[in-house]
């Protein structure tokens, strides 16, 4: 398949192309900076450039998504629609800019704050709440277009950075969270939140 | 206790009211163009202003928020902006402006759409869902003071209107809506996504 991975340069996304290249996908890689093509997904604008210079496409899988984590008494109004133009109506406009060029699914990335909270995440739940709610409710639009979330808790290989923020809460190894993207991308299911 | 209800004079609204004052609680209504106090909440200075007019508040309860209804192909990135704006950013900074004024708890309106889809009702869940990870994620920062959302599907009392978008959905009558606002403002939870 021909497969358009935003965010292919980051932790996740690395690891999710190698395993789409080992599976033998003609994977076009995105981001701001690397990857085969440089565009910025917050700009609704450079999406839809972004499918014109792509031209049709088997599948969309995001990996990218920004959100703001402060204390909730610091996390201003800006904050908030931070986190949303950065990782909510980025993923929505990759679909929605999308359903003329993509054949078959959209896999977008949420996490494990859209159910379990942590102190500093308010911004990051809200904004996982929204895509998870987003994809239930646009994979029964879209058909025979197929969409799904990947929802992991932190990474095992970010638990460095990151696991101070997630205390007692188990980790997940980014293989594993690979495997739901190719799950995503090679099942058939649609309108599902995959945790890994 | 005292009570800020925003959005008294809607449909949801007055049933709130009219509940909170038989049982014996002072509540001070607000809404765009009715009610003890005139306040946009989409506008963050307005509800800073709101909360300088009315003072010291035992609990707020939020029954107000729009969101656009459109098929998905027709649904703008201006329109997801509208409903983040009209329901999620609009309750977020009820709550934070809120933290030094309201002793006990804020009860935010979500609905239904968080979990289970309809057509036309993208934007809806998005906004939905937002609100509830919100909620749970505000819990574990504001406590003692208490967040909850009340999340029910089509009133009863809206069939007329709203019904064929919620085809074979089962409807809730508003005095159960109502109950689940008492829940959330008498009770001692905190984090609850209450489906009346
Ligand atoms: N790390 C974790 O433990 C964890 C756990 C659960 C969920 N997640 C979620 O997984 C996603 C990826 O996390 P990560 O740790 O892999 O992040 P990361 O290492 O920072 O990688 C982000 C990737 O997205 C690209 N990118 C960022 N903003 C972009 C934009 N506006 N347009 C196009 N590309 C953009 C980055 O490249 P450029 O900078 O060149 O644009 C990079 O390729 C995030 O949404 C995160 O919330 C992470
Ligand atoms: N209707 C249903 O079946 C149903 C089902 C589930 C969930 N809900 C949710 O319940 C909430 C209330 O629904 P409803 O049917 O009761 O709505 P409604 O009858 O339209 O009432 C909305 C109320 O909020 C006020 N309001 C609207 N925008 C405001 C703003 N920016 N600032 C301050 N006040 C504002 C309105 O008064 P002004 O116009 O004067 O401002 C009115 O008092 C909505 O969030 C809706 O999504 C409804």
């Amino acid at each position: 398949m021909k497969i358009l991975l935003v965010g292919a340069t980051g932790t996740l996304g690395s690891a999710v192309h190698q395993e789409l290249v080992e599976r033998k996908h003609d994977v076009v890689t995105v981001s701001r900076t690397g990857g085969d093509l440089q565009f910025d997904v917050t700009d609704p604008a450079q999406v839809a450039e972004l499918y014109q210079t792509v031209g049709q496409v088997d599948a969309v899988a995001s990996a990218a998504g920004h959100v703001p984590f402060k204390p909730l008494r610091d996390l201003t109004v800006e904050d908030y629609q931070a986190g949303v133009t950065g990782k909510v109506l980025s993923q929505v406009v990759l679909v929605r800019e999308g359903l003329a060029h993509v054949t078959e699914s959209f896999t977008l990335i949420t996490g494990v704050l859209a159910r379990e909270p942590i102190v500093t995440g308010a911004a990051a739940s809200l904004v996982n709440g929204a895509v998870e709610a987003f994809v239930r409710a646009a994979a029964i639009e879209i058909a025979p277009q197929r969409i799904n979330a990947v929802s992991p808790t932190v990474f095992t290989e970010a638990l460095d950075v990151y696991g101070d923020y997630f205390p007692g809460m188990k980790p997940v190894p980014l293989a594993e969270v690979v495997r739901a993207y190719v799950r995503s991308i090679e099942g058939r299911q649609t309108g599902q939140v995959y945790v890994p």
